[in-house]
């Protein structure tokens, strides 16, 4: 790490538009939708008579973000997953994406290269187009938004509100790592904040630094439903955790829901960073988030298709919504499940 | 302003959910384009086989506005309008926003409901509906993203490319005045940390505080060219500088202009002001921005179809690149134009 041999140039050298055209003028367009990209008042989209989907998520230094830890690659990339989950949650194609960033004095020209190095990898690998946004200065740290757009048939979509009661509630992958990789990446930031020369213990936890860090969208399951022939009654992506999720879905859909604590899928990483921190696993499935995996929906007739798919957990079922939504523990008893949204003052 | 007896509830007692809630459920639907709103993980939108517009600005807190002077329904309405402005500026008609904002726990939840206030009283006066955003927190201060949509035939869209050698250059109403505004404000406001006892000077001076408190996109200019069967060759809203934006225009045009210094339309509070403080109110024009009025070129054969339109001035006229961006100053000599962004080791 040669860092002091790195340029580093202050972003006043280029001036608002010397910096916008170094972090655009390698944005090559993919969608034959993109009808004019970056450098007008608007971008200009064509979608003939395809849904258009809309989506948009704020990043903001020490809330969402600690830049201590989190190198602005990944930053980038991650800002751009959240969005495309977003859109691959209402079954659709995400295509276009617009990025903002506000910047104090702090960042160098070089460090907003990194953040849009990651942006561009996340764009070229889920096939979006960066199509325009807004870079302009903050007084205090680094702040991130995002619009990503998409398309789908009008038939295709699948919104919260469309569970039924016996449909089963179903994930893709598993739950809680990413916030187990946050609880490392915290404990070895307090670490290093006491004893600098000391290094991170961060051997044998991989995947779940990798979840954290460097999450993915699962538009994988856009094709594993036109495969299988199911479209989701009701699907959501799990950024706040799985209990908040549930409760968005039966909330909009006028339901109750039983999930079962055994059925919810963990990584062993989870379950051993989780146990070295003397912590219970299924909280980090239940109020962690940032899995950002897909909790959706089918009606039991669609049960064959889906068993023993390898990305697909059933983890309970939809029931009627005075039973309320609730947590079947192993030992039976039955918890409700209580949604944690962020809360600016716990911060 | 019995401040003292008003309501102010912490964020905290709502929580993100809360807060959504309450914010969003006044929205009214206007837009048959508009398929899906608020409350999934995107908003669904159909345009048929129109052209799509999309643009984004992102507002921070202690750069873009100062919240001792500007009350936040105010900020509210202006952050839809600067987007707005932004589709009309494509001669695209405005369809939908979304509105993302980070806020920091001196936030009350009126204050927010403030904000929000202003974003809906836009939103109602340009036809615009809100489909989506962010809520969430931030560390320090107030930041606002919003992303508006919009559609337009492919024909009547104006890019900033289109300008031609000897084609008319205009603009909208009157320039210089949101600058004049912002500066009678930051006097008084320094006057007011001096001696917080002393009433602002603020009578005689209406217009330009509204030009910079309340700034308006001109929608009606879309009704207007229609009207006239004008087709802007090229088109751009003013919100950093009359000087910035005609070199936007004559970059991506591939030519140059002559602006004429006399021909710019300023109002006469602005020259009072400018007087006042012992400026050159021409430079408020030039580089001071946020006047979100409209600079655009026509072919020379469409001059008598504006001739005397009391909205539309000609302040000179597109020529070959190599000649330049040029101020022809009232004596007749020739300035080179200069662009002027945001800097933020300047701010």
């Amino acid at each position: 790490m040669a860092d002091n041999e790195r340029k580093v140039t202050p972003i006043s050298d280029l001036g608002e538009f010397g910096l916008i055209e170094k972090l655009t003028n390698k944005i090559k367009i993919k969608n034959q939708s993109t009808l004019k990209g970056v450098g007008d008042d608007a971008a200009v989209l064509d979608f003939n008579s395809q849904k258009i989907v809309v989506t948009t998520d704020l990043l903001t230094e020490g809330v969402h973000f600690n830049l201590m830890y989190v190198p602005l690659k990944h930053l980038g990339y991650k800002s751009i997953v959240v969005n495309v989950s977003d859109v691959v949650a209402m079954n659709a194609t995400p295509k276009q994406v617009t990025v903002s960033i506000a910047i104090s004095s702090k960042f160098s020209v070089e460090a907003i290269e990194e953040l849009y190095d990651g942006i561009h990898l996340a764009c070229e690998k889920y096939g979006v187009d960066l199509i325009g946004g807004d870079t302009t200065s903050s007084l205090n740290g680094l702040t991130i938004s995002v619009t990503a757009i998409g398309i789908a048939n009008e038939a295709d979509l699948a919104y919260r509100s469309g569970a039924q009661k016996n449909d089963l509630v179903c994930v893709t992958g598993d739950l809680g790592g990413a916030y187990m990789g946050l609880q490392l990446l915290e404990r070895e930031n307090e670490v290093y904040k006491v004893s600098p020369t000391i290094q991170p213990k961060l051997d044998g936890y991989d995947y779940i630094l990798g979840r954290q860090l460097k999450p993915e969208a699962r538009i994988d399951m856009l094709k594993v439903f036109s495969d299988l022939k199911i479209k989701p009654s009701s699907m959501i992506d799990i950024s706040d955790g799985l209990s908040s999720e549930i409760k968005h879905i039966c909330k909009q859909s006028g339901v109750g829901a039983k999930i079962y604590e055994e059925k919810i899928p963990m990584d062993q990483e989870t379950k051993r960073m989780a146990e070295e921190l003397n912590m219970n696993p299924i909280v980090a499935a239940l109020n962690g988030g940032e899995d950002y995996e897909l909790l959706f929906t089918i009606p039991i007739a669609d049960h064959d298709k889906i068993r023993n798919h390898p990305d697909i957990t059933i983890i309970g079922h939809i029931c009627d919504a005075q039973e309320g939504t609730l947590l079947v523990a192993t030992g039976g008893s039955e918890i409700e499940l209580t949604a944690q949204g962020w809360n600016p003052l716990q911060k």
